[in-house]
């Protein structure tokens, strides 16, 4: 097969990310969210956005991540962020995911694809930290739009949204002060739980 | 407002490109497209495919002018490429669409987005070339894999499928050859009608 040829059959596969259904819904609350769209949604924000990044940043290596970072998705599935027993397993399924796909493309491209992927897991670059913050910011606002959204639907609390949400600060300060106000507006409405053991029904110690 | 609130604002109003349906189906022919999705789609094969454009492109920008091109279909809707009513009155209402639209940011970046669709609809720089070859090129490769999918469901003829796809090789001849094996196939399947006055039916002048 020609170097053209395996990469038209790569986009012909990757087609397959717009069936991927994250638990977020749209931001009109109409439906489910799936992963082409949010990669799409998280690009826009990059170019948009990356002037608030705490580091500068090299816009091209946030958006090619953006665009690639969910791709594993279409053989490992998404996994619900807050989903902790779904969380352990999801990195040996990605990885798999990753050698599957990416191994569609000629070898340069396949190499350039995996290091975009890890740079973006790492959280180690200011690249990486900046496109982390806006995959984690993004669906806060979906939730804050949709009456709570996944955090009421889930019954999450404030300890695992801080957890997740937490890293927007590495990534752009200013993005965290506004994640900041939305958490709080979601406590403030009964979005988001108090505690793990809830105040408020039946998990509660009474 | 604040610049990052009026950006803020700007990312939630966008959301809503992923409920505009374009004619095209998902290349598993299981629905229709959204134009969110359909955006990702086009600038993961800039990223995979740049390599193939007739000139150097500057391949960020192609990126941003991908993710942009059709933000202005969230007031105008999409216009389906083979419809001539509708594309008479297509540039008027995109127009004021991009007004509005890119008019939610602040100044330098209003101008920038500005810029961008218009440098995509001019169709005279490299990167604008390329661009639209890969926005011409993905949805034949859907009707392709759909059993000739809108070719057939509007009795779209040959001559019309040459003058949509017939820009793909100012952008890339080596996609444009890819592209003619897909119209020769579709052209004998008979998913393309051979002529304006169809030789197969009630057009036809008998």
């Amino acid at each position: 097969m020609s170097q053209l040829q395996k990469q038209l059959e790569f986009i012909i596969e990757i087609d397959r990310l717009k069936s991927v259904l994250r638990r977020t819904g749209l931001m009109d609350g109409s439906r489910r969210e799936n992963s082409a769209e949010h990669s799409w949604h998280l690009s826009m924000m990059a170019l948009v956005l990356h002037g608030h990044a705490n580091d500068e940043v090299d816009l091209l290596r946030v958006m090619k991540m953006l665009l690639v970072h969910d791709l594993v998705e279409i053989d490992a599935d998404d996994t619900f962020c807050y989903d902790e027993a779904g969380m352990a397993t999801k990195d040996e399924k990605e990885a798999q995911a990753a050698e599957r796909l990416f191994g569609m493309v000629p070898g340069e491209q396949c190499k350039q694809l995996m290091a975009l992927w890890h740079e973006f897991e790492a959280r180690t670059t200011p690249e990486s930290k900046f496109a982390n913050a806006l995959d984690r910011l993004q669906p806060a606002i979906a939730n804050y739009l949709n009456d709570g959204g996944t955090w009421r639907e889930y019954g999450i609390t404030l300890d695992q949204v801080m957890e997740r949400l937490g890293p927007i600060a590495d990534g752009s300060e200013a993005l965290w002060e506004y994640a900041k106000g939305l958490i709080d507006a979601g406590v403030r409405r009964g979005d988001i739980r108090a505690s793990e053991k809830g105040l408020d029904g039946a998990d509660g110690p009474g």
